[in-house]
C-alpha cells in the first residue's frame, strides 16, 4: 500500500500533536517538519526525518501528498494558507468563526488556481460539531440546535486575564452550566441566554504586592470576555497553578432537540466530547481528514473543502467492504 | 425550486412515518403510496395522492426521483429491493446485520444494471450510529468502541414472548445497563460481556388460567433471545398494558473510547439518542438520506450506496455556503 507523505507546518502544540497521531497511523509517512524558527532549535519525536526553514519549502514540492498546517487562526493561517496551497495540498485548523466564508473563498481559489486540494477549519469545532449540527438539523428539521462547550481552558481568555496589570500566571476554564445542559437533555428546549449556558471560572496567581481586588474587577467586568457572563475568579498560589492547571482538557455537547408526528413525539440527539488533551485530539481528527482529503485529491477534487464535503467512509482505514461487513 | 416526487411502499409504521416526516421537508413531494393490499383500505394523511396497488408500480416510472422501502427485512426487502432497483431509485432501512454484504451486492448489481441509485440500510442503527463508529474508530485508532441500545422495544423479543403458550399480550424492552455505560463513560475501557451490557424486562398478559410460572421459565431460558441475559418478566393486566405500553421508544449509545501520547491521555466520544417514537425518527433519517441519495443521482453515482458514502452537505436544505457560513 502507497502510503500518505505528509509535512508539519509549524511545530506547537498542535504540530506535535499532529506528529504523536501519525505514529498511530501506519498508513501514513512524516517526510518533514517546516518551522519559521532556526531548523536547529527543533528536536522532532519521529526520528530521521528533516526540520525545514519555511523560505525553502520548495525543496517539498512533489515530495508530499499534503501538509498539515498548524498554525494559529488569528495571524498565521490567513498569511500562510494562500502561500502553501499554490505549492501543496493542505488541511488546517482555522476558526475564527466569522472570517470563514472569506477564508474558504481565498484557500479555494489559489487551491483550484494551482490544482490542489485543502481541507479548511477541520478539528471538532469547527469540525466534527459541525458535521453534527448539520445531521441534527437536517434530519430533524423541527427543532433545535444547541452547542456548549466545556469543560475545558480557554487560550484566548487565559490570555486576556494575563494581560492584566499585577497578574503573574492564570488560565481561565468555560464551563457548561449543568442546569442548561440538563434542561436540554430533558427535550424541555429552554431559550438559553449567553449567561445562562456557560459560566467562566478563573485561577489566578497575583504578583507580589497586586491589588487582587482590582484584578478581580478587571477581570469580571471585560467586555466580551467576561462581562456577559457569570464569572468566579480563585486566586492561587503559584504552586497550586502549577500542580494543577498545567493540562489543557476540553470537550463539550451537541444537542438537537426535534419533534415529529404534530409535536406528538419528541426526540434528543446527542453528541459530547471529553478530552484529557484539547490538541492531541485536535490532531486525531486532523489526521483522519487528511486521509480523506488525499484520497479526494487522487479522485480528482480540487479546490477548498470542509468537512461537510467528505463522506464518512473516505475517514478510515478500512476499505468499503470491510466498514459495510464491521461497522455498518 | 424543483421538488424531490417521491413515493412510499409499503404503508406500515415506517411508511406512514415516511409521510408525516415529509410534511416537515418542504422540497419533497409525495406522488403515491404503493401496497399490496387492496388500494381503497388505504387512506393516506397526505390529501389527494394516489394509493396504488404493488402489481402497477410501472405506472409510476419516470413520475419520481425515488422510492421508499418501508417493507420488513426478513422477507420483504430481500424479495422486493431487487425488483424495484430496476425501476426506480430507492432507499430502504434493511436491518439484517449479517446479511447486509450479501445484500449490498444483489441490490449494487441491479441498481447499476439499470442506471439507478440504491441506498440500503438507513436508519440509526444501521445508519446515524454505524457513521458514529467509523469517525470514532477512524479519528481514534487506538480505543475501543461499545454500542448499547435502549432503552426500548425490540420487535423481535417481543414477538417472541407472544409465541409462547398462554401468553395473550406480550412486550419486552431491552435496557442498557447503568453501570456498564457509566464504567464506559468514565473511561475505564471495560470488557464487557453480552450480560453486562444490556438486560431485558419484558410485561406479559397471560391468558386466563395459565401457568405463570411456566411462561416466566420458557423467556428466561429462550436460546438466543433471552438465555444469555438477565431477564425480568412482569405480569401485569390487560388494562395496564393498553395503558403504558402502546408507546414504541427507543435509543441507544455509540461510545469511541481512545487514547494518544503512548495512553498519556484518554478521549471519550458519545453519540446517543433519546427517542419518543423508533418509527417517527428511522423515518426522519431516512428522508434526510433520500435527499442526498437523489443528489447523487443527479450527479450521476448509480449502484448501492449506504450511509457512508454521504457528504453530510448533501443531507441538507441549505446551500454549502449557507451550511459554512452558519453551522461551520
Amino acid at each position: 500500500m502507497e502510503k500518505i507523505r505528509v509535512a508539519i507546518s509549524g511545530y506547537g502544540n498542535i504540530g506535535k500533536a499532529v506528529e504523536l497521531s501519525l505514529m498511530q497511523n501506519p498508513d501514513f509517512e512524516l517526510v518533514a517538519i517546516v518551522t519559521r524558527r532556526s531548523p536547529e532549535s527543533i528536536t522532532p519525536i519521529t526520528k530521521n526525518i528533516s526540520v525545514i526553514h519555511e523560505d525553502n519549502i520548495d525543496t517539498l514540492v512533489n515530495k508530499i501528498d499534503i501538509m498539515f498546517l498548524c498554525g494559529g487562526s488569528a495571524t498565521d493561517l490567513p498569511k500562510q494558507t494562500p502561500i502553501y496551497a499554490q505549492k501543496f495540498n493542505t488541511i488546517d485548523t482555522f476558526d475564527t468563526h466569522a472570517k470563514i466564508p472569506e477564508y474558504f473563498e481565498k484557500v479555494d481559489s489559489t487551491a483550484k488556481e494551482n490544482n490542489h486540494i485543502s481541507m479548511i477549519s477541520c478539528g471538532w469545532d469547527p469540525g466534527l460539531f459541525s458535521t453534527m449540527r448539520v445531521l441534527g438539523s437536517s434530519i430533524l428539521p423541527q427543532g433545535e440546535t444547541y452547542t456548549f462547550w466545556g469543560k475545558g481552558v480557554s487560550q484566548g481568555h487565559s490570555d486576556a486575564i494575563r494581560r492584566i496589570d499585577g497578574v503573574k500566571m492564570g488560565i481561565q476554564y468555560t464551563i457548561p452550566v449543568d442546569n442548561a445542559v440538563n434542561e436540554v437533555r430533558r427535550g424541555t428546549n429552554p431559550v438559553l441566554s449567553t449567561r445562562d449556558k456557560h459560566l467562566r471560572e478563573c485561577f489566578v496567581v497575583a504578583k507580589e504586592g497586586a491589588d487582587s481586588q482590582e484584578i478581580e474587577r478587571q477581570i469580571v467586568t471585560m467586555p466580551n470576555y467576561f462581562a456577559d457572563y457569570n464569572t468566579i475568579v480563585h486566586f492561587i498560589t503559584e504552586e497550586e497553578f502549577k500542580e494543577n492547571h498545567q493540562k489543557m482538557p476540553h470537550g463539550g455537547f451537541v444537542f438537537r432537540t426535534g419533534q415529529t408526528n404534530d409535536n406528538k413525539n419528541n426526540h434528543i440527539v446527542e453528541f459530547s466530547l471529553k478530552l484529557d488533551s484539547n490538541a492531541e485530539f485536535t490532531a486525531s481528527v486532523v489526521v483522519a481528514y487528511a486521509r480523506a482529503t488525499v484520497r479526494m485529491y487522487r479522485e480528482n477534487r480540487r479546490g477548498a473543502i470542509t468537512v461537510f464535503d467528505v463522506p464518512p467512509f473516505m475517514l478510515s482505514n478500512l476499505s468499503n467492504e470491510e466498514l459495510r461487513k464491521e461497522l455498518l
